[in-house]
């Protein structure tokens, strides 16, 4: 084996508020090595996830903070380059989520990561987009937990994010009637024209998002798939129906927040309207990837379920496309590449 | 039949934050007949339900406003003076939750109501209080939602109250360790001494909730029983652990509020910690009366399931008792007795 050295991508400094290119540094170090059970792998895609700005903060939340000086956490697809587990061999593709690092090499336990499938004819990145967390997340959380009935309504927040469009997108397949809600004209106008949402609301030119929500669902919201949280629950809230069921997934809009946000000030709604509000991480679904990849694979195959991903190069531009999630910048999955170029 | 009056608590304004007697004032009207598929009820109890003043505001919740001039509607148990409905006939004991009102004297559809009891060993006024929606409150709140295993913890919001008290006694049956939250030291006691919680926690000398809260459950809480709201639920999602599950049930702290209170700051954690917030009302569980009686009727008879009320006598008392709900002045279930000797 070459000698090899690993850049890495590492928390340099605890951001308060929106991370800066100051919090995430590179360095090099050597390449570990892999001891029983584990493997070595090359990474070949870096995942953008917003939930690891939450690891980034000192205080714990399902997963434990990054400490400062430690590797940046995150989910990657890597080709196994050397394999101390009796499950892979050298040339395996795996992917690991939230269990490897920002880095062209990492040593994980077996256990941690499963192997991928080099030729069912979709290009290798798809293994950590589409069919890894950010299909797995609305696809479960849509249907495990919102439920969708066939002409009820679903409001899909950050609609036009990784997550949102294919939850959209789901409700859509399961007959609901489906609004989402977007930071763009731009952004709009795709999930409606190109993803086929019914109608889209731009929640930074609509006034009084609660009033535009309302205006939208004049029967009320059956399903609603919450990403952001704040004003945007509390729009969702007023206007779901008896029985309503939210699956929470994510609250972007306080993941940078300094001090504590305050919650809707309808949470009232929630026992007279009988309401579910659910949250939901998506590792408790990975035992059923392999349902996920049947029912998907072929709509996904045969175009009937649009997304985007938008794939920077480089791992040296990795940090500037994690800030870009926080931006509203990107379409859809944000994926870094890095290549498989640094022997030296 | 003898010609009757009907003295009748009605809505003579609309209260901004807590109702005072200037809100209900009593008149006599003549008794309304009963119409085809209707019976004519002499009430004999009036169930006092924090819910009713949700009921006095404008704005409609789950059931409909109570307009200015009309009789407080409420839950009562009486005895049919006259059926024009095939199921009931003169002197039958009924119940009817939420559809009849605060008066001496109700017409009420037939299908509205269901008969009791009298022969069963129980008093009377049992059927509306503990045999009624106070009992299937808890009951189901906290078996249905709340799924409570052996071997896990639950807290108890307002905890010496009529739901509350018997919440955390069935949690208990459900072999769970069982905190309360109470108003007062007394409260405390009661519920640890003669119901037989774990521990009680008094919300207004504990210093900062959250803490003691926390305190409370070193692992954490896997089933949380809401009835109060605001600070209670942030202390409770706080400590819930993961896959924890609160069965909201109502929210009295905001009952009286003239301005909307901001929720919780920690509603990311129900994200992170997969957690189920689940309202409810107690008519969703009506058809499941009979079971309900079926598990109580012999606990309650054989004193495993230990509960309070407090009956006040005669109508012209209801709006003392109603507002004495709000001030935490009593323990249990809050009844008045009306008697049947208004014929003139």
């Amino acid at each position: 084996m070459k000698k090899l050295l690993n850049r890495q991508l590492y928390l340099h400094a605890r951001p308060q508020g929106i991370p800066t290119p100051e919090h995430i540094h590179l360095r090099e170090v050597p390449v570990s090595r892999p001891g029983p059970g584990q493997v070595l792998l090359e990474n070949l895609y870096l995942s953008m996830d917003p939930a690891i700005r939450g690891w980034m903060s000192e205080k714990a939340s399902y997963f434990a903070p990054i400490a400062l000086g430690e590797a940046i956490r995150g989910s990657t697809l890597g080709r196994v380059i050397e394999s101390r587990h009796p499950d892979f061999r050298e040339g395996d593709h795996v992917v690991g989520i939230a269990c490897n690092a920002w880095e062209d090499f990492s040593v994980v336990g077996g256990e941690q990561v499963y192997k991928v499938s080099t030729d069912n004819g979709f290009p290798l990145n798809y293994h950590v987009s589409i069919f890894s967390a950010v299909g797995l997340t609305p696809y479960f959380g849509v249907l495990e937990i919102g439920k969708p009935q066939l002409g009820e309504t679903a409001l899909i927040s950050a609609a036009a994010g990784a997550c949102g469009s294919l939850a959209g997108q789901i409700a859509k397949l399961k007959g609901c009637r489906v609004v989402g809600i977007a930071g763009s004209d731009e952004k709009c106008r795709w999930i409606v024209e190109e993803l086929g949402f019914d109608a889209a609301i731009n929640y930074k030119t609509c006034g009084d998002l609660t009033k535009a929500v309302a205006d939208a669902f004049p029967k009320g919201i059956d399903v609603y798939f919450e990403n952001v949280g704040g004003k945007h629950l509390e729009a969702a809230i007023n206007a779901m129906r008896v029985n309503g069921r939210a699956a929470l997934c994510g609250m972007i809009e306080q993941y940078n927040d300094t001090e504590p946000r305050p919650g809707p000030t309808n949470l009232i709604q929630i026992v007279g309207k009988s309401l579910r509000l659910q949250g939901f991480i998506v590792s408790n679904y990975f035992q059923h990837l392999p349902e996920f990849f049947a029912e998907m694979g072929p709509l996904i195959k045969g175009g009937k379920m649009k997304w985007e991903e938008t794939v920077e190069d480089g791992i040296e531009n990795a940090p500037k496309a994690f800030l870009n999630l926080f931006k509203g910048a990107n379409f859809g999955k944000m994926l870094v590449k890095i290549g498989p170029d640094k022997a030296v």
